[in-house]
């Protein structure tokens, strides 16, 4: 990931501060794959039929945390209404596919990473909503 | 769009109004559309420079139309904690964005439809929000 | 949809027919939500475990269907190689898709309906590509 | 990233080298920030006018490597058809994007940081292509 120097490299004032911005994006960016990717190992597990919600709530929080990292890496015209609201869907996202995974972290591996990297953007996300007021 | 076909066959119940749901879905992929287009167009003109800030708000509410689009055509696992917070920063999203492209409606065609996409986007949003309650 | 006004509305030339091109974003808008509504009806299906390969490929259609929908909504800057091999894909993903969903068509009218629509979606991806050339 | 981890834990077989392939969807990952970020840089500087192709491959560069990381994060029911044609689009679009943003290297840091990051992408792409053959 560039994300530093990208952040480093715009050339007008941003209204947070860099590192934790840039921080942030990264951990979003990584949990989205990391929920790509649970939601595809549940797919092909055995158990397949008790990993419904978890496959599902995968989905959604890739697909958040993926809109969530584009809209922190974009500075021109910064909205911080969007930006709050936006953070407080991932950062509930977050926490409802961390708990689903935590549930299965005994059992799958993928599951158990998963709901790491869940944890750790939800903490991230409301960090920045801190950071933001 | 099948999206009503697709809301109802789905094998399970669904807690929300699947008529209602699908015209939300149809109506978030709209306006995620219609921003996109606009996006570009406002790229194409003249007065780009004077544009920017339409430029990445459309780009911000395609995005988070689409990921909205996405977990609203989703029924397994349904969870309103987080439906109901995506809602809200849609519905923030397209208002942002229909205000910013209502500022140059009367020069530019596209931002004029676009914002008119927003604003029915915004208004479906809050009606779901309020059936979701 | 709004796709043809914003399409007519665009303030420099498009190289190509801006109605087919029209037709071909919603083409790929619909067939996209069709496959995510799909995968989400199939992981609520008693059989799941029949319907992983299924779930997947709708995945990767919906995606796929999403970034192709976008590329085909921008006009400056008009790359014909980066879009004819990027249809390609697409017409790819909607024949594999569709082809999977095919074989679920009898049992589930998800599949049925989102078969339909990946059809549908290549013929309209193989139109514009001929339109290319 | 947790992709390495990700990809040890699948729990079924994949037909590639999980080494490879956790690195391309980790360089995939970060061309997608690096473009997302370097449109919105663009956006913000004083010539944007001269920026507009820039902008619009930076965009299109930004969904494709997006789609194709989830693609490859993906290995229940392996399609090498459609990845591989996947793969060749996102190769084209890296190149695209590489080049235009090359042009401005010079000029903008967030030019020529986000050209590395496509000309180590298209490269990645075209690796993996070679090892799927």
């Amino acid at each position: 990931m560039r994300t530093t120097e990208m952040m480093n490299s715009y050339p007008a004032e941003i209204n947070l501060d860099r590192e934790l911005l840039a921080r942030v994006v990264d951990t979003l960016v990584a949990c989205s794959q990391a929920c790509t990717a649970c939601a595809d190992a549940c797919l092909s597990e055995d158990m397949v039929d008790q990993l419904r919600t978890c496959i599902r709530t995968n989905l959604d929080c890739a697909d958040i945390c993926d809109t969530t990292a584009r809209v922190l890496s974009r500075h021109t015209g910064y909205d911080a209404n969007l930006t709050r609201t936006l953070l407080t869907a991932c950062a509930q996202a977050c926490k409802s596919c961390g708990d689903e995974c935590a549930r299965h972290a005994d059992m799958h591996e993928h599951c158990r990473i998963c709901a790491e990297a869940c944890r750790t953007c939800e903490e991230a996300c409301n960090e920045l909503l801190a950071a933001i007021g």
